[in-house]
């Protein structure tokens, strides 16, 4: 068994408003050393595979198909065994 | 400079509706190694700070004051000079 996170963010070209919301009111709570922020998702789960690389290649697709717009947005995970 | 990954998730106690309903598409997808599934959030930013240790302060004060609920979230971040 196999657990993962994925991290899926906005193409750094991609305009991110909600970022830019959080940023301003985070300058507004007076932290103004805070920058660059930009939201995504992380996506926590399991994966029963034989090995690593069948956990990885079973993520990937995950990422591919379903939880990941390839057009707007980048994916990367880490795995580790449980 | 310094450059943080933080992650925001539901407290493992609390339903995640949104985790329920991807995990349910993946299986549709035929993926049925795939379980556990939750969904949280990823803020990314740089903190201009002079040493690591502001920069965990002031990435710590942030997730208490505005970024994570903390009745329902827990939140931890990773942070590296950049």
């Amino acid at each position: 068994m196999y657990q993962s996170t994925i991290i899926i963010t906005l193409r750094p070209s991609i305009l991110d408003v909600q970022g830019k919301a959080v940023e301003h009111s985070i300058h507004t709570l007076g932290m103004n050393q805070v920058g660059n922020v930009r939201i995504g998702k992380s996506i926590h789960l399991t994966v029963n595979a034989v090995s690593e690389d069948e956990a990885k290649r079973i993520i990937e697709e995950a990422c591919k198909e379903l939880l990941a717009n390839p057009v707007m947005e980048d994916y990367s995970f880490t795995i580790k065994k449980v």
